[in-house]
């Protein structure tokens, strides 16, 4: 009996990698009001958007370098394994049009394509877009109970607002997902926070509300296994979130974003965390912050996309 | 009797071109505030914005990469052997501060500032930002009757909205500018215009109220002599804006800007336009869309100063 | 009566620009064995292939930066008014996967897809690739009779062998059509050729065969209009083939490419002569040699396809 | 009673980070003769001089790139709490004026610049400049004595001489210090010295005069806490100044410089050293050989900063 | 009596690093048919082809580049003091003239030239290059008995074929070597394979010759020592080839390549790999894979020469 | 008879361009000492050196360059049919070694080198280092009597000093030239002149001692021709010196280069005032000011070899 291969990613062996229309990771382009929409498991999305951001704009070019660069990504994890497109039908959905010019518009958009998703049984693999993008994602993933959360991030993203009184950027969406019911923030935790601060207000309201932070010394200090064990435990069984921020990697490694801070960790330790999420419930993931203007070379964007196989595998785990 | 040379720029003979704290074409810094503030008699303004953008974002970089290119511009005009810094008291205003996640509340912020030096009767050059800068600027100008405008672009920037209904973007400010009474529709010329297009309502818009629009092939067939002397008929001896966007000139030779459009006027072309202002009732002008993380090189960014240079002299001339 | 907008471009004022699954000029993407294949009236075509290259290789990353820069087309001609995917079915037919190990093997790919592309009826317009794609797509269109050419290029491409005795390179295409009666060297012309040379060998071979070759600085002398006068007095009316290699355009414009030759036209110029062919029989039409790691900025890309925009409109006036 | 903020840097709560005029850290610019010079406690001061690069130059453009990077730096030290802003009255002082084309006349308008520093009580944190830089400061700061050394590098810059006889260059700053008896060998420690050496020169006048070489293996083996522990012990309780030559941290992660050397400390580890300076008796720092022309993206000029901010709180703690 | 110094490089402190035409470290130029040609011990020699790469090609650029970056290196080892120049008579041999049209032939014209130096008595150092290369090199090195080989990677570059039956690829090369007896495979390791996988071909056919492959995460987890231990037990006393292809290392440290994996060996540890390789019986080395026109900056031929030192070291320790 | 093809270049249908060490054209490399020194009629010299510059340094880098770029370079003029390699024996000659920390050293090492070519009776073609470096030459070739020259250019290079007296830098070569005796102004014309200017201190000067200035709007205005029969005519039929700074050449066109006025000539026009020479008794001529660290990409360089090409051919028409 022939298999249908159709949710099977292009082989390099076959044509070579530079070649043909470009989706994530080679993958069937599927969106809404596709025939075969309805089978898809997991969805890859592009949300190309920026306007939250306070300082370096870039990310609403993300999706498009991030899926140039996913060409280079093949079919089997190298350590487990795991062939994920045999795991699961994937497909690439294409992106969420946004309004770039309206804040509001746009966090209804992405809602409404997501909760569509939720609707349908399939659970998204988000590439960004700036990290106000999570926002919306949550909202329409989080409809019965409140979701836990690992963040990987070099900020904490929980500010209360920015330039008297503006409460929806990149720099507060944890805020207002917390305000909104969206996470319990006994289930969260961030990772690899670091760099000077204005303030300590951010860290104040987590500690209120019981988000607990790790910072990059602490990360550095205890390694890997150690933190992520306790990330495991923080986020428990229940439905969880994974918010992967581009800029928790060391700004070398990933220069390609806005608000880069030095000191964070290497792409061996950037791919290692995700591998260490395997066995939580995993409802949803994002690469976020990826700003190819500030690396024109696509080198982040494929670390970008080294991460997302490694967030699949860890989501099919 | 010792002359007071607080407003004459640092010389490069002095103090090497590289060196000291950048500001526009080496100026004092004399933000409102100032002592001497009240002394001024054009001002430099960057307007570090770009919340406008449908496309490319960037321009809210514009000013720093300006102001840092602005050190190569020396004290004389090479053909006319003006001295515009010793004609006029010009100085360095330093920027308008930005809500960039808030596009009503950046309008007024810009319009507020510019309000303030109109009643100082400060003639204002600014440094965008995108071209939706251009809409508060008018506001502020504008208050007391409409003024004639000569824009150089390579598109209109007379569109109704964009996405559904969105009404301030930088492809619609001069229609909001002629709904608003802030333009003479009779008195403005647009130059260079070119480009695929989506269709003619801009250019109907334009048709129907009595904007002239030149395109490109016009420019180049007639020659600037020509076109330049039918622009300055039209803008005639009223008070008059100049709107430069610096995708006017070909992308080749400003390729740091977010929509170009091929085939434009070369760089001496660009400097040229200007030269043919003079006599025009100046009232303000505007250097918009450069576009830093399109051309990191700064030769985009050169370009754009030597132009303001010119303009600088145009409203002196 | 609803209209059928399969085939036509997403619009920008409807998705951003840089949003979407990147296709050529945001037109469908219909592979051959898709539903609608049969009712394409003009194919574009990718060809990511340089393996004739002698020098800086590169262009087999070319249809992938042209399908980007691509996004910023819109739908109708600045000048003409005409709205060219109105006028036909358009669509991204993909790309041809080649072998980038074996030359031959690769010819009889490409080959083999654009003789299919005749049978169906669909005239191409290919993006490449190096200039020795232009070979195999000659050989499937000229199956009946010889065609004519317009070749904007800076070289003639007429060179009988490289390297002591290789016969299939980016130099020798034309040496090879003119000797396979795929070309009718009466109705050949090669415009814009210059640069140092390693002999007269080309040049010889065209005289004695009756191609007609303009060199740069006759281009420069005699103006666009004249020389393209007699460009379409030599193709005549019979079938004809166009092929543009970016290199004719001046490298200042057209960075991106792997042998360069300084002194061509301008991008104004590089349009105008699009614009001339009016009124051919266009068989099909390449744009080939853009190469992408010598122009990362993707300007060359974005002056491509703004040329191929005009070789499409050219095919359908 | 209201507090002076004068010595408060901008917060990007209020002005976004790439707004306004670039100063170090968005300090007030005070030059000297500005009416609360007196008042400054540490002054960032920039020296745009490269005369003594024997390889490859670019330092002189340093001090602009980093005062643009410095923009992102905020208000307290994400591990220490340290607010040094308030701990301290800090601001940017500007850039000495060298003269690029004359050693000697530099050397003096350095040396004179911070003389006056001296004389006012201002400890220097200097923003270079090649490593030549370093030698006029000492020649300021240790009009007393001797001061000891913690000095940052991949190389000692201990040389006698280059190019048959010339005395003054990035790489002999050092040797004419100790010559000149402004730094008491004893009291300096070198650390990070690595790369394919001339010969031994260098480190047999280093041992000679009782300087410790760590090279960056020894570096790599024992580990920060070790290593710098020893350095404490080395520089003691008498005056000491920090010189930290980017060209330390490994070229992957400061490409920036003129003479990298590959295998060098991470971006995590530039900044761990100087966490364990605190308690030293710090009377300057300085941060050299940041070559903007070989890392225009900016990434070298923010870890720079990002290490000055380190600097400049292990001189407050 | 004076020293023959024809064969010692120019020293940094006679001439500038920037100054004189780049020789690989600023050895003499010595081609064979030179009159010195048969004196010298180890040849350097480049190899510019890359017509084995299936995905983004460059590497035919690397030995110009390799040399360019090559004038940064000086005499003498800086940990073990080694002095290689003044140990044997090393020389620039120029490059093997690649047919870059004709893959069997260049297999056929590198052969030849390797050949030639083993009749020679010349050991070779090779530039690539892509790994094909090794190939020709193998054949001409091992005609008498198959070579034990310690292989740097991030890929075996074992497989089998490509795009349906292509034999010859930078990703076939040690296939084709077992097969033609040129490799004793229990004598063969290769270090530091990492990325996602097609499926397990290479690694099937590794283990059932005998080849021992290090995957990244075993690499990292034992560390260097313990790995190179036993890289040199599997080697043994028997001739060695050293065949480093740059994308061993970090793409980060080493962006100029083609097909790169995130997640590998930093700098300094790509130097210590080589450093361990001390007392093997090497016959020959080559570093591949570096391509150019994905670091402009050079940075990869930097640490590429910084290798290329390392391995000239190993060859003589 | 088989003729001695030594002094000819390699070809490119030989050895792939990309191949090889690269000489200036691929010409043999004969410095002073070689055996067939004596031979060489027109020699090309590199002189890395910037010290003289006064903004932003770079052109040391240069003559590295421009030797790469110079391997696309073929052996026979597009328009005259010119073999310049056939009618003379020209060779590259290397480069002098300057003292990048030692101004009067370095010019005595550049007279030195330069006046031995003229005792050889070798005519010099100079790729500098920045616009100083033709004072040594010009003290080299005008031992006699004072030399006519031919000087392209945007800026004069005629002031007295800088920096409060400082004599030599790259914008006072022809003042000294003129007060040593070094040039006839009555034979001395300058054309392309342009930019802002600090004041007329300059052109004071041409006009006092009778230099002919053509300002780029004169240039633009009366066309090449023209202007090129009058710079004929003021050089006459003495011995004259071209000297052609490549910020004559508009900065798009030529980016790599440290102090670029806007609005010059385009790449066609820079190669065309070559042509217009032919007749002139050059006696030498130079290429400078190409700054490498500001066009990575090799495109400045790669003009400026094309215009040394000209200038060669000029030489000997």
């Amino acid at each position: 009996m022939s298999e249908d291969t159709f949710f099977h990613p292009v082989s390099g062996f076959e044509l070579p990698r530079f070649a043909g229309v470009p989706t994530f990771m080679r993958l069937p382009h599927v969106p809404p009001g596709h025939p075969r929409f309805s089978e898809v498991q997991i969805g890859l999305v592009g949300v190309p958007w920026d306007s939250g951001t306070t300082n370096r704009p870039g990310p609403r070019h993300g999706p498009r370098q991030l899926r140039d660069a996913s060409t280079m990504i093949r079919a089997q994890h190298p350590v487990t394994g795991l062939r994920p497109f045999e795991a699961a039908r994937c497909a690439d959905l294409g992106d969420v049009g946004p309004n770039p010019a309206d804040i509001q518009d746009s966090l209804e958009r992405i809602a409404a394509f997501y909760s569509d998703l939720r609707t349908a049984g399939i659970r998204p693999m988000t590439a960004g877009g700036d990290h106000l993008t999570s926002l919306p994602i949550l909202r329409a993933l989080a409809k019965d109970e409140p979701l836990g959360m690992v963040h990987f991030d070099s900020h904490t993203d929980l500010y209360r607002s920015y330039f008297g009184g503006t409460m929806y950027t990149h720099g507060t969406p944890f805020r207002r997902a917390v305000e909104e019911g969206l996470l319990d923030p006994s289930r969260v935790v961030m990772i690899g926070i670091r760099g000077t601060a204005y303030d300590t207000e951010d860290r104040d309201f987590a500690k209120s509300v019981g988000i607990r932070v790790i910072p990059i010394e602490e990360f550095h200090d205890r390694g890997i296994a150690d933190v992520m064990a306790e990330a495991r435990e923080i986020a428990g069984t229940g439905e969880t979130y994974v918010s992967y921020d581009i800029d928790f990697v060391d700004p070398t490694f990933a220069p390609g974003t806005g608000t880069p801070e030095v000191g964070g960790p290497n792409s061996f330790q950037a791919l290692q965390v995700c591998r260490e999420l395997a066995g939580l419930n995993i409802v949803g993931a994002d690469m976020v912050e990826v700003s190819p203007p500030f690396d024109a070379s696509g080198g982040t964007a494929f670390l970008g996309v080294s991460i997302m196989f490694e967030l699949l595998c860890a989501m099919l785990a």
